[in-house]
């Protein structure tokens, strides 16, 4: 296992050891979490602060306890009520809470750029402190990229979670790939396992230009499409995006109703996927819109509660990871 | 010392040896909080989720220090920042929080069953998640009802609080009963006990369809009042509830001027009831409204900083003893 | 080393022995903070309760941090979600904590006296709990103007930071005096050090007045100025308040980059003072207003993140020094 990143900000360049150091961490982290006592002192003595300029109560709790079971102290930004509101700058912000102690920021921001914004400026000023993008604009959310594959890889071994098993799989994201930075941080995952991803969506949030969201060396393709059945048509995993209700008013959809019809995943349309199709989104749901309430609610087909469950794992191995490495630098 | 029930939603159906038990289990965590360390580890490696929908520092803090006491993990759901203003149901977030981890969930709504909905989905789920019902509309507040009860039992025997103290005592319960969940809870231990309760406010809060409120397994008795001065006559404790001004502009009330005239708890009162008699208020106070405040403050017959005191030891009491009982189902 | 002192409401009182008490106990919290296990058991069982009525994430996390690097328990009252909103008096949100077990309150208040008033109640009651001011109206800002102090005699000489390092030293504190807390708390802190204070800024923000403000036993002298220059000649150390913007509709001043060309410290300004002068701000800086972006990010002549550093040591020696002194009272 070799683990040298120091930063976590989004996946376009993480190569194949990197995906497998995190997969067999979560795994083991996973199996911590099993047990009697939940907790691990691997992290003790470092102080990681959410810094949350976005607000998000799920994700939030998810950094929060995974940072709890590994014995770090945690520190709460709340923009609200703070000094933002007073003139201070970002980076000002995350200055403050670098010299509190704290040794991870977890970031998450409406604009895209923030994280790598600060880590540029912690890495100027060689403090050691490691960033974690929890979110940025329609950037890149590379943590719930990364507890996607952990939840399909711990599907198809579960003892054993790693790259190669998606490899020749097909994968359908479904919905406003446009504006998603989770279909962002999953493209890049995917296609490095050898996946195959099949975008589809309007139009008007599937726009062409995202033929170019390949990176060469990935061996996974990557396909657009503007009806669902192609997409579809024997699919191993069915990603369901979010929809965002204002897009309507940004006339880029026309009715929820309408979206629904035309791309909500329905347990008509799994017909048309690989018998043993499994389904993910990325919470929390639209009810009856990306995906019918049956569907939604039935394990057979849905792996949306595994996705939040192994957030907690995948997270604790990302701040363990870069935790870890951050020790060795100071 | 038995104890099989797996939530606490309300006390309508408790019977006498569950008071017991928790009485008892209060008792011994008010001895552990005398300590220099007050922590045990009873409940390490568990989750316990707040989660109020309708806010409330004084209860949520409560909590709080209770589960971190029993060395438990806590998450806190604000629902300010939260997905429910993206469209999830509370369904949706309970199962968000399970999937996570959640082994309790303390549960606070404005709406009267949400609590017993989200407990009947975990069971309907097979989750061995645990609810507890922190206040839910005008239903119940069974925690106040417990550390009323309890705080109560302790004075009349500080070593063994149980139920039987209570046998024949005349308890009145002052105010708003019609919009009141802390007076439902307490009917229902108090008659549990065997005490006589004597209800009294304006009559537009204090409706006659109150007297149904009587388990006729109970052996205490049940009586509606008007006027103030039947219900204190000879009375061992007087239960005062807070008056919400709002009810005024619901035009329940005259003013809360006249509401302290006919029924606000002052020195001169006290002459009505029994020489030892003992007043409570589940706080926040309005001072001279409920009570005056000099009485409030006379630590010769105001319990109320000793109700906030028992708060801790009967809600560490209530996980402990529905953690450990969850941990059983597992 | 001798410690009496139960609350710490501000530092006009302050003798030279708690001073150096002060740094003494911040110095060897400093040197815990160093080692890989930054946390020791001082207040375990204790609970420290911030009640920041005013909002405030840089204190309030400050405090959070040192509270939990002694292992306390902490509770987060909220204002905005709490039973204030209910018309309960503050005296009275006070005693729900202190019933709830709270061992130290940490209090901030945009009312003068708050703290205090709290203070004598809980005296009045004897109950052993410790206030500590974290901020009242214009009043004082005692752990601010000690994390100010430890800062400057840390530069002095590191390992044994005393208050005798700052005698004779020539010190400009420039800005908004009227209205800051922190000027008056370092005001006391400084002159009893011995240190010389120029107090500067424009006539409606340094009223004559405060030429009162001087302990007739403090041997450190106090001279107003309304022009920047003779105030930093020959300065060792210059303190930069922060300008609240709504001064300026207030009529106090004319405008940010008016008030920036008479009283902002910039490179050039440097001149004027002591070769090795040092800068500090209590933050959150104004860039460009206070100080120039520059100047505030050059480590040879910024304190301002070593203030934010000192701030959780002196913070953990001040909740140490008066939570193991309360416990002797219990």
């Amino acid at each position: 296992m070799t683990w040298t990143r120091h930063h976590v900000l989004g996946l376009a360049d993480w190569v194949k050891d990197e995906y497998d150091t995190l997969l067999q961490t979560a795994s083991s982290f996973r199996e911590v979490l099993s047990r009697r006592t939940k907790k691990v002192p691997a992290l003790q003595g470092l102080v990681v602060t959410n810094m949350f300029f976005e607000p998000s109560t799920r994700t939030r709790s998810s950094f929060e306890l995974a940072a709890k079971r590994l014995s770090a102290d945690i520190l709460n930004f709340a923009p609200g009520s703070s000094s933002l509101t007073k003139g201070e700058t970002i980076l000002d912000t995350a200055k403050t809470y670098l010299a509190m102690g704290t040794n991870i920021m977890v970031i998450r921001h409406k604009e895209a750029g923030v994280p790598q914004a600060i880590a540029a400026e912690m890495d100027r000023l060689d403090t050691g402190v490691s960033i974690l993008n929890a979110g940025d604009g329609q950037h890149e959310h590379p943590s719930q990229g990364l507890l996607d594959l952990f939840t399909i890889c711990s599907l198809l071994d579960c003892d054993k979670p790693r790259l190669e098993l998606l490899n020749g799989k097909k994968i359908a994201i479904v919905g406003d790939i446009l504006h998603s930075r989770v279909a962002r941080s999953n493209i890049w995952s995917l296609t490095a396992a050898g996946a195959n991803v099949h975008l589809v969506g309007p139009p008007t949030l599937v726009p062409e230009w995202f033929k170019g969201m390949k990176n060469d060396s990935h061996s996974g393709e990557l396909f657009l499409h503007w009806e669902l059945e192609p997409a579809l048509e024997n699919a191993d995993f069915v990603m369901t995006l979010r929809l965002q209700k204002e897009r309507m008013t940004d006339y880029l959809l026309p009715s929820l109703r309408e979206y629904h019809q035309l791309y909500g995943m329905t347990r008509n349309r799994l017909q048309l996927c690989h018998p043993d199709v499994k389904i993910l989104h990325p919470g929390p749901v639209n009810r009856g819109v990306e995906i019918s309430s049956d569907l939604m609610d039935d394990p057979q087909f849905s792996l949306i509660q595994q996705q939040v469950t192994s957030g907690i794992a995948v997270r604790m191995a990302l701040l363990f990871l870069i935790g870890t490495s951050s020790e060795m630098v100071e």
